[in-house]
């Protein structure tokens, strides 16, 4: 088993990087506390005799040699970027996760076969920059590198520019790398671990998911003496929208849901009929078709809306993956792991995207989950036992060793 | 008959000042920009000899003397601030048409009994500090100087401070003057005028207007893993909250009009669930009853909405003003200059609030209209023509000239 004090020891460190303001944490990608978290833990991979690699898109691997240093390695991680008012282990868990496994086998002295790489994936959040899981899309090859470098943050910003700013763009092309198989340990980020009082969710499937920004373009005018039926009102048509992409999930639920967490209004002005809004909607489901229903439902949707309020709209992509199954293999060794440990255990799909749902395109890929009190995740509250962080850790442990061999 | 060249170059001149980029202007009150387009207007009044008072809410007076000097003097005026994409003429017509009507008389070496004092009110707009019509409002005695010194923009900047920062917080006390009467000469901001084909619009009454600031509480969370019966989604409550400001809107146009032009969600990231938003909704009705009975409906609704989606709510006034009757004598000079400078006019509701509103409640006030293209204001493609400019300019002139005696 993992040394649990010294994994909750090592969260609680990172945590004081980038300290949000309600007991979270503020650590988005590219920020010079996203670099301050990285140099803490590149000081706890060089303590424990890791060799580091840095990619093209800031991804870190760190490497603790197999007794075969031919043959692929093993990697397991997450990532270590936060929401803007994120949680203290939503992608930290699974980074340090896999630091604590390479530290376990150092204490007892264990090598195996193959090498193992403990991985930050950059930008896994997709909050300052879309889409979500960005390094790791890049590395499967479903993200192109030079159009996500332009991607640009609320003021502008582009990310190859501040990746390059905290001075972690690496040198190494990115997706050069042999993955033998690849495991993430993450929280659940829902409720039904904790309501069924179970330690271990075995990750058979993730949702998939579409981001569609929307731009509507009304007309600017006064909210007083421009009477109702000459208004072009594009904070009315996101209203409609937002409401729209409710009914549509409810719909579907509990194989779908959907929500609006991002809205702007231009010019957001008390007395001044929004003439431009944009906004992102997000939409997941288990079921591809399920998604593309949705998908078609919204467009149709907004279609119907904005013709009643005489206002344009457009519509952009900017995220997207299909519902994913994970590698039987690797599910198997989750599963074995938690059932040889005495940890009680379910298949669970994800709700969240997560870099393993990229890597599963080009290596064996499967995930552990822990609880995480009320589900309750992005936001900074967002909390968990060390004994769920240990008993995860442990399963982690188990099928990453299992996996590399002796 | 006013100078219409020198009237319209002096509007082209002012616009310089703060400019927009759509062609209109963002010269929002009290930030660096008003300061410059104060220091402007106060070396015209200087050139046409007028003598400048500035009040502590940085209200300007430019008097032109009377024949009479212990006589109130008759006031003429509007605002020189805009809104963040506001148009050349919304108040910038009414404060440069009085510069017309004193420099009208200069030049016809005509004097006055009544001095008359040319006024460019602070902070009119209420875009970057709420209320609107602040200035004029602690004028009339109904706000208080203290508080709204305390109210804060979008960076928590203080109105107070940054009158001071600009150097326009003048000495005199708010609201001493004695006004023998006011004009304001304004954009019609509708489309009534152009649409009839009628030059002049003769304001009897103005409607009345409440803000009503809501700010709802769920609780942040992840898009993808929370389940649908689980969210508390203060994005989807401002939704729908926006769709029933329209509704009871609808409902009882043409006698009112309402919207949500200002709102924002927290975290606004596209994977969290909104936790938090905040919002303006805009009500007016030139009739009392509607404006409360509206306010009634929408506290109720609110209420609904909440309860549904399991999220709490704050709502807090900050704007209001009932409907207006203007002064009959003030009135009927504006409508027999009208008459006898030959232009069509007609009787006309103001559907946005003025100064004028609020001075009406201390001295004999009324507004002169003239028309705006396709009604449009609040939008940088405000425009207007210089023969409706100077038509409102000469109807003032000959409304403040009799009103002031010869
Ligand atoms: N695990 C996680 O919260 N990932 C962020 C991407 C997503 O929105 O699912
Ligand atoms: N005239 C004008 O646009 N005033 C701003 C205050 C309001 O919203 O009516």
């Amino acid at each position: 088993r993992i040394n649990s004090d010294r994994l909750w020891d090592s969260i609680m460190e990172m945590a004081k990087i980038g300290p949000g303001i309600a007991g979270g944490n503020n650590r988005q990608t590219v920020t010079d506390e996203d670099g301050e978290g990285r140099h803490l833990f590149k000081r706890w991979c060089d303590a424990a005799g890791l060799e580091m690699g840095v990619d093209e898109m800031g991804t870190m691997f760190a490497r603790r040699e197999g007794t075969d240093p031919s043959l692929p390695p093993v990697y397991v991680g997450s990532h270590l970027d936060t929401q803007p008012t994120g949680g203290k282990y939503d992608g930290v868990l699974g980074v340090l996760g896999g630091l604590e496994v390479v530290r376990s086998l150092n204490d007892l002295g264990i090598k195996t076969r193959h090498p193992i790489v403990v991985t930050n994936w950059t930008n896994e959040e997709g909050a300052r920059f879309a889409p979500a899981m960005m390094a790791s899309g890049v590395f499967a090859g479903v993200l192109d590198q030079a159009d996500v470098y332009q991607h640009v943050d609320k003021d502008g910003k582009k990310f190859g520019e501040e990746l390059e700013r905290i001075g972690w763009k690496g040198t190494e092309k990115v997706g050069d790398r042999k993955i033998h198989a690849f495991f993430e340990l993450h929280i659940e980020q829902g409720p039904i671990l904790e309501d069924e009082g179970i330690d271990i969710g075995v990750v058979t499937h993730g949702q998939g998911l579409k981001w569609l920004q929307v731009t509507l373009t009304g007309k600017e005018a006064h909210t007083g003496s421009t009477p109702m039926p000459k208004r072009r009102n594009a904070g009315l048509g996101m209203a409609r929208v937002i409401e729209l992409v409710h009914e549509i999930a409810m719909d579907y639920q509990p194989d779908a849901v959907g929500a609006v967490g991002h809205m702007q209004a231009y010019p957001n002005s008390r007395n001044i009929i929004a003439g431009r809004t944009v906004f992102t909607i997000d939409i997941r489901s288990p079921e591809k078709e399920v998604l593309d229903a949705m998908d078609g439902r919204i467009r149709e949707g907004i279609d119907t809306i904005c013709d009643a309020l005489d206002i344009k709209y457009e519509i952009e992509q900017v995220g997207h993956f299909d519902p994913v199954t994970f590698d039987k293999n690797c599910v198997k060794a989750i599963r074995d792991a938690a059932e040889r440990l005495g940890y009680s255990h379910r298949n669970i799909v994800s709700g969240a995207g997560h870099d393993a749902c990229w890597i599963n395109r080009v290596a064996p890929t499967a995930m552990v989950m822990c609880p995480c009190v009320d589900g309750l995740s992005h936001n900074e509250a967002e909390e968990i036992t060390k004994e769920w962080a240990s008993a995860g850790a442990d399963v982690l442990f188990h099928a990453v060793v299992e996996t590399a061999g002796i």
